[in-house]
C-alpha cells in the first residue's frame, strides 16, 4: 500500500515538474521511475500454461517442432492421424482439476510476492474469452473458463500482485506471416489482433505486470509499441503501479522497457544500471509441462536457492517458471521445489525481500558460495555450503571485514543464539553451531549487524 | 460466353453514357442489369454445409437450440458432457469423403447450372482458410482443407457456374454482440471480420454469385454494403458476371439488390418486377442436414418437379438445398431426389433453361396443375398430371387458345410424334399417347408450335 | 395363434407316436416339421448391426480388410493413428437415435413378418449384455444398451416374429483362433464362448428363429451342433414354433438344418425339395451399412419387388437386409425402398403371403417377366413389366390356358372391375385398363379364379 | 543362484522324503519352505496400473465410486456424457511413453530386487493379451501392447525378480456377480475366466511371484484355489522358486500361503512366525496414481526410509507401491521418492538385504527410533534421528549392551573411521562424527561387531 502511495506522489511530481505525461517515445518512457513495489518483490513465479500443455512434451514450442523430424515429428505419426491439427489439441485442454485458490497458496507459500500468467502464448489461444481470439480461446474451447480472470481474482486475495505475459506474434496466424513476409511493412496483424487484444487484457483485468514477447523478429514499431506504453502508463487503469518488460522489438529488448529480461534464464554476474528479472524455469529444458521429463531434467531445492540467491544478490528479481498439465494440476514436483523454497524463505526471507544488492561486494573474495545482501544497516552473508572438514565448524569471509569491529553481532537466521567471531588480517571466522541443532537446510544466512 | 460478352458491352454503354461506373448508393447499384446469365439458369444447387453438419439435427441454427429445453438440449444432456461447447464439434466435421468431382458430377446430372455454397454461416465457422478466421476454419480444423476452393474448382470443370453464400453476422461473435446490443453504431465487426472476409471471399475464388445473408437484424449501413457492392460491380475480379441477392440489412431484403430472396422458399404466384430465386431445401424443415429425418420430411421428386416448374413459370430461378453429413458425403435420398430431377430434365429442359415467363399466362385457366413457359416461337404447356378417367386420353387446355389455328404443331417432349389436338369453343383438347408408351414420369410438356 | 397351435399338436402327435422327442442327430433334427409360420410369413428382414457399422465402409467383413492394401487400408491409415484398433471403433457406436418402436413400425410398413438381428456377427461383439462377452457388447460399450431385448419388444408389440441372427465363429478370438489352427480337434472356444452365449440368447430373449452363421470352416461336431438344436427343439423354450437355418458346419449348409439359405442372395431359379431363404440385401456389395455407397449400388424398388416375386414364385422366402447408421438412424434410401414395397405390398399381398409356388408353372412360357403364386382357388400371375407398344393393352398368358373357361373371372389387385379376355390356341389374352387409371406401380397382379 | 539350487535341493529331499509332492491341501502347501531368495530380497516394488489409470482420480477403486455421490460422481458428471461407461476409459489408455527399461533402471536404483505389476486388477482389464479377456485387454485396446511380457523382460534384463499380482474376482463380470447372489454354489466364472488366465499367466511369464488378490468374499474352495497352488508347486514352470501370499479366500488371508500380507500396509510391531509382507504405497491414500493427489499425501524420503527399516527389523519384506500415469509415465516425486531410498540404500543397504531381524530386540529399549537387523557376525543398530541438543554428539544404545566388550568395534556406514564408545552399567555411548561430515540423510546405520 505504502509502496502505491509513494508511486503515485512520484507520478504526481512527474507531471507536475515536467508539465505533462509519457511520450510515446523510448526516451521519455525510460525515464518512468519503476514502481518500487517490483524491485522490492524479489520472487515471482511464472506459468506457462496454453494448449501446448495436452501435448505436453518438447516444449512450450511443441508447435514449431511438427515437421522436424524429431521427438515431436515421431510423436505425432505414432498417436495421431496424419490430418491431425494442432488446434485440435484445444479440446482436451480440460483443467478439471484448475483450482486457482489451490494456486495461488501453492505461490504464496512458495515465498513469491507475484505471479505472472501466460495470458497468450505463440501458438495464439487466449487464457480469456478475448473478443479478438474468437473460438480460439479458453472460454470458448477446453477449459470453457476464463483463465486470466479466475486466476487474477485467487492471486489477488492471495495478497500477491498480478501479472499477465502476452506474445505480441503468433507463429501461425496468417496476417502475421504474410506481413512478416512482406518485412512488416503493413499493419494489419497488429491493429486487428495484438494490440486490441492488449488493450483488452489490461482494461479487463488491470494486471500490474505486462510480460510482453513475441516481438524478435519484428520491429517496435510494427506494435507501435511506445503508444501502447504511453497510453498504459498514461492513462490506462493501471498507470500508477504497472510495469512492463523490454521484448517490445527486434532492437529494443535489453535496451529499453521498464526493465530488462534479455534472455530467457539471464543471470549477469554483476551489478546492473537497469532493474532486471530472470525467468528461469525449474525444467532446465522447458517452461512447458513436459510429460517426459527426467527427474535430472528438473532444479533440485538446493539449486532453485542457489538461483534465488544469485539473482537477487546482483539486483535482479527471479521469475520462477512452472507448467501446469492440461488438467490444471501442478505437478508435486514443481510443488516440492516451491514450499522447499518458501520453507527456506520463512526463515531467511528477511535477507531477499526488500533487500538490497551490496554495492561492495555481490560475492564474498575469500570462500566461495557466499552471497551478499543488504538492508537498512544489515548486511547479510549467504552460504550456499556448510563448511566441511573443519574441526573448529567455522565459515571464514574476507569482503565484511571493513564492517567488523567490537560492536559487531552476527547472528544465524533461524538459530536463536548470537555467534562468536574472530578476525585476522585477512578474514573474519565465524563460529557455527553444529549441523545438527540447526533446521534450515541448503543455504545459511548469516546476518551481521555493525556497531 | 456469348452472355459474359453481351453483359461486358452493357457495361462499357453504361460507363460511356454516364461518364462512370455504380456509386455507392442503392439507387446506382440497382440500376445494374443483371447479368443474363443468371435467369437463364433457372436451376442451381445450394449446399449448407459447415460444423452444423456434425451433430446434424434440428437444423443448421441448431447452436441456438443450445438452451431451448427442446430436442436439441435433450440431446446435448444424453451425449456430451455438461460444458462441452459448439466449437468442439468441429474436429468431427472429418469430411473423409468429400469429393468435390463427385459432388460436381451429382449437380451436373441434377440438371443444375450454377452451385452456391455455405462460405460462412452464421456460426462463423468459414469452409476456406481466411485469415480473419484463424483456427475457426475448415483448414485449420476438422475438414483441414480449403473446401470452398475445392468445390470451386470442381464445379467449374463441370462446366456449371459457382457461388458464394456468406452470412455477414456471427451470432456469438463478441464484437457483434456486443455491437447488436449497442444498435450498431460502432462497426468493429464488420471492419476487422465480416467485410475483410468477404473481400477475401471475392479475390481468392471469384464467385459469380455472393449469396448474402445474415443481415435482418442489422441497417446496411452497419456493414456499408452498398461500398462492398460498388466495388463489387466496378472493381472486383467478378464486376463483369457477378450476381448478388438482397440480403444486405434489414430494410433492404425483397427491395433493393441484385434480385431478390425476400424469404426463405420464395415462390409468389404471379410475375414479378425483379428478378427473383426461390432458395428451398429438399427437406422441408432444415438446410442443414438432419440424420433424424423422417422420409416424409423431404419432397418427393415429384413434388420437386412440382416447384421447379412453378418457380419457373413465374418468373423465378429455383435454389435447391442439400445438405451433405459431416463426412461429405451427400445422402442417397438428396441424389435419388437430384438424378430424379436430372433425368426429368435432359428429357423436359428445353421448356425450363432459357425460358422466359408467359406474360398472358402462367398457368392455365382451366385445367389445374397446367403452366406455361415460353421461349422464341415456342410455348411449352407443363402438366403435373396426367389426366385420369377420361376415356379419350385427352388434355384440356383454356389459356392457349388464341396460339391455335391450323398450322399449330403440338408434341410431347420425349415422345417421338406430333399429338392431335382439337379445338371448342373454350379450350384446346389434345389428345396424349398411352401412358405406357411415355417414358417420363411425374410432369410432362407439350410444346406449342403457333403456325 | 393358430399356427402356434398346430405346431403344437404336430409334435405332441410326434413325441406320441414316436415315443420320444428329437435326438442328437442330423437324421432326426431333420425329419422335423418346419413350423408353418415361416412359410407363410414370405417377407423377413434383416439387421446387420454392429461395431462394423462405425466405419460403415467397405462392409460388415470391414475387420477382415484392415490390412489388405485396399479402400479400409488406406481410410485407417488416412484417419487414425497407426495403432488404433478396431475394437477403439466400439464407443463410437452411439446409437443415440435407435429408437426400436421406430423401427418396428417402419418393418412392420413395408410388409415385413419376421425381423432378424445380428445378435453378434463375426466381430464377436454382442448386440446383449452377455455374460460371455464382458466389456465386448452393447451393454458395456457403446450404445450401452441391451438392443436385442428392445428389438425384441418392439418387434413383437408390432406383431412381427422375431429372430436373431448368430455367428459361431469370431475371427479374432485367440482361443478361436487357436483351435483353428489346431484343426479344431479341442472345443474350448465353443464350450466357454459361443454356445453358452447361443443357450443365452434362446432362455433370454425366445428368438423365434436362430439365424445361424460363421461355420464355413469348421465342422458341425466342433459346436455340437446336433446337441444344441436338440436342446432347442425339445427342450427350449421356443421349441415350439423356433426355425433354424442351414449353417451349422462347414458340410452343413444346403444339406441340413431347418431350412436352406446355401450361400448369400440364393435364390434358386426352380422348386426345390426343402423351405429356403432368400438372404439378400439393398446394398447390392454388403450388408452392413456404407456410408460411401453410390446410388446404384443399391435395389431400386422395382429390382426389390422383382426379387421378392421370383422368390416367391419359386418357393423361397425373402429376408431383406438393411445397415443401420451407428447412430440408430435407418438411411432414408432403405426407408423409401422398403415403403415403396410396403406400398405394393399392401395392394398386391394377397399373392404373396400364405401363398404357394403354382407346381405346374412358376413363370410363364410365353410372355417373360410373369411369375405365378397360387393360393386356395386363386391362381396369381404377377407381371414385373406393363405391356408396352400394343394399341390393345394386352397381357398374354401362355401357361394360364388350361385354367381358362367360361366361367374364369380375371381381375387386377387394386382396380376395381373384372378384366375381359380372349383366349387363342395358344394364350389368354387379357385386356389391361388405362395405365393411368392404376395406381400400382412397378409390378401388377392378375387374381385368376377358376370356374 | 545359490538360493535357486538350495530350494531344488530342498524340494528333491522332500519328494524323496515324503515320496511325492505337495498335495492340494492348506496343511500340505504351508509346508512347502519358503523359497529363500524372496526373505534375503526385502524390498520389492508394487506397481499398480490399469483403465483406473485413465480417470487417475479417487483410487484404482474408481469404478465403484461411479455412483456414491462423491468426488468420482461429481467428476464423471461433469466431465462426461451421462452413459459414458468405466470400459470407455480404455482408450485414453495410451502409455505412449512407456518404456519398460527406463522403468526397470529406476527400480534397480531405487534398490529393489523385486517387482510386481497388477496383471489384471478388480476392473478385469487384463494387461497382457489373455485368451479369456478378448476385447479386454491390453493389447486389443488402449496401449495395444502385452505390458505384463514387456516388463517381464526389461525387469529380468535388470537383475531383479518378476512377480504378478492378479485379482481373482472381477467386480462386474456378470457370471462373477450371478455367482455372489448365489452364495459361490456353481463355479463357471472361475473355471471360464480367472482360473485359464492364471495357468496362462504362468505358462506364459513364469512369473517368481503370485501375488494372489481379490477372494476377501468368497471361499477358497470356490477358485479351487488348492489345486492351482498345487500345480504351481509340483508341476508349473516355476515350480522351484515361485512364491505365492495369502490371499485366495475369505478365511485363508493371514492363515494359509506362501507368505502372509495380511491386510494393505500391515506392518507389526513384533516378530512373526511366517514371512510376512507390508504391501504399501507411496501415496496413503490410493495405490493407483491420482492427478489430483496433495503432496502431503505421499511419504516423504524420511518417511519411506523409515517404513523400510521398521519392515525389515520386524521381518517383514516392504513392498512399495507407484501407481504410473495413462501414458506410461512415473511421476517425479514417485522417482524422487524412489531415487532418495537408493541412494540411502547404497550407503546402508548391507544392513538391510540378506539380514535378519535380531531375536533379542528389534527396537532398541532406550533410545526410541533405533531399530536392530542382523547379519553374519554383524549387529546393525539404525537409528532414524540424529541425536539433537548434545553438547557430546553421542548415542546411547540400551539393548546391545550385552554385545559390547573390549574388542567391539562400531562403525557409522558411509563414514571411513570407527567410532570411540563408552558403556555405562545400562547403556553404551557412542560418539558420533559431525554431521556436517557425513553424507548419508533421513537414517543412520552403526554396524556392530561384537569381538
Amino acid at each position: 500500500m505504502k509502496l502505491l502511495w509513494y508511486s503515485t506522489i512520484l507520478l504526481i511530481c512527474a507531471e507536475a515538474v515536467f508539465g505533462e505525461k509519457y511520450e510515446a517515445s523510448w526516451d521519455s518512457l525510460d525515464s518512468r521511475p519503476l514502481p518500487e513495489w517490483f524491485d522490492n518483490a524479489k520472487i515471482g513465479i511464472f506459468i506457462h500454461w496454453g494448449v501446448f500443455s495436452v501435448p505436453s512434451m518438447g516444449t512450450e514450442w511443441f508447435w514449431t517442432f511438427w515437421n522436424d523430424g524429431g521427438e515431436v515429428t515421431e510423436y505425432l505419426k505414432n498417436n495421431f492421424p496424419p490430418y491431425f491439427s494442432y488446434q485440435e489439441f484445444a479440446k482436451d485442454f480440460t483443467a478439471e482439476f484448475f483450482n486457482a485458490t489451490e494456486w495461488a497458496e501453492l505461490f504464496a507459500n512458495s515465498g513469491a510476492r507475484y505471479v505472472v500468467l501466460t495470458s497468450k502464448h505463440h501458438e495464439g489461444f487466449t487464457m480469456w474469452p478475448s473478443s479478438y481470439s474468437y473460438s480460439w480461446n479458453s472460454k470458448d474451447l477446453g477449459p470453457h473458463r476464463d483463465i486470466v480472470g479466475e486466476l487474477g481474482e485467487a492471486v489477488r486475495a492471495a495478497n500477491l500482485t498480478y501479472g499477465l505475459y502476452h506474445s505480441l506474434l503468433e507463429w501461425y496466424h496468417p496476417l502475421y506471416q504474410s506481413e512478416k513476409s512482406n518485412n512488416f511493412i503493413t499493419t494489419e496483424f497488429p491493429e486487428k489482433k495484438s494490440m486490441p487484444e492488449l488493450y483488452e487484457l489490461v482494461n479487463n483485468y488491470q494486471p500490474a505486470i505486462i510480460w510482453s514477447d513475441g516481438a524478435w523478429e519484428s520491429p517496435d514499431t510494427y506494435w507501435n509499441a511506445t503508444g501502447f506504453i504511453a497510453w498504459l502508463y498514461n492513462e490506462s487503469p493501471v498507470k500508477d503501479f504497472v510495469v512492463t518488460n523490454d521484448r517490445w522489438g527486434q532492437s529494443i529488448t535489453c535496451k529499453h522497457g521498464g526493465y530488462y529480461t534479455c534472455n530467457d534464464r539471464y543471470l549477469p554476474d554483476g551489478l546492473q544500471t537497469k532493474k532486471w528479472e530472470n525467468a528461469m524455469s525449474l525444467d532446465r529444458y522447458s517452461f512447458g509441462y513436459r510429460r517426459n521429463a527426467k527427474l535430472a531434467d528438473y532444479l533440485s531445492s538446493q539449486e532453485l536457492i542457489t538461483t534465488v540467491v544469485q539473482t537477487v544478490a546482483y539486483g535482479g528479481n527471479i521469475l520462477i517458471n512452472i507448467g501446469p498439465a492440461h488438467d490444471g494440476t501442478i505437478n508435486l514436483i514443481f510443488q516440492e521445489r516451491l514450499l522447499d523454497l518458501g520453507s527456506w524463505l520463512s526463515v531467511n526471507g528477511e535477507a531477499i525481500y526488500d533487500s538490497n544488492p551490496w554495492t561492495q561486494a555481490q560475492k564474498d573474495n575469500l570462500t566461495s558460495n557466499v552471497y551478499y545482501t543488504t538492508k537498512e544497516k544489515y548486511y547479510y552473508a549467504i552460504f550456499l555450503e556448510w563448511p566441511k572438514d573443519s574441526q573448529l565448524n567455522e565459515l571464514s569471509l574476507g569482503s565484511v571485514i571493513d564492517l567488523f569491529n567490537e560492536g559487531t553481532i552476527v547472528t544465524l537466521l533461524g538459530y536463536n543464539s548470537s555467534l562468536t567471531w574472530t578476525n585476522s588480517s585477512e578474514s573474519i571466522q565465524i563460529s557455527l553451531p553444529d549441523l545438527s541443532n540447526v533446521s534450515t537446510r541448503n543455504a545459511w544466512v548469516l546476518k551481521i549487524e555493525a556497531a
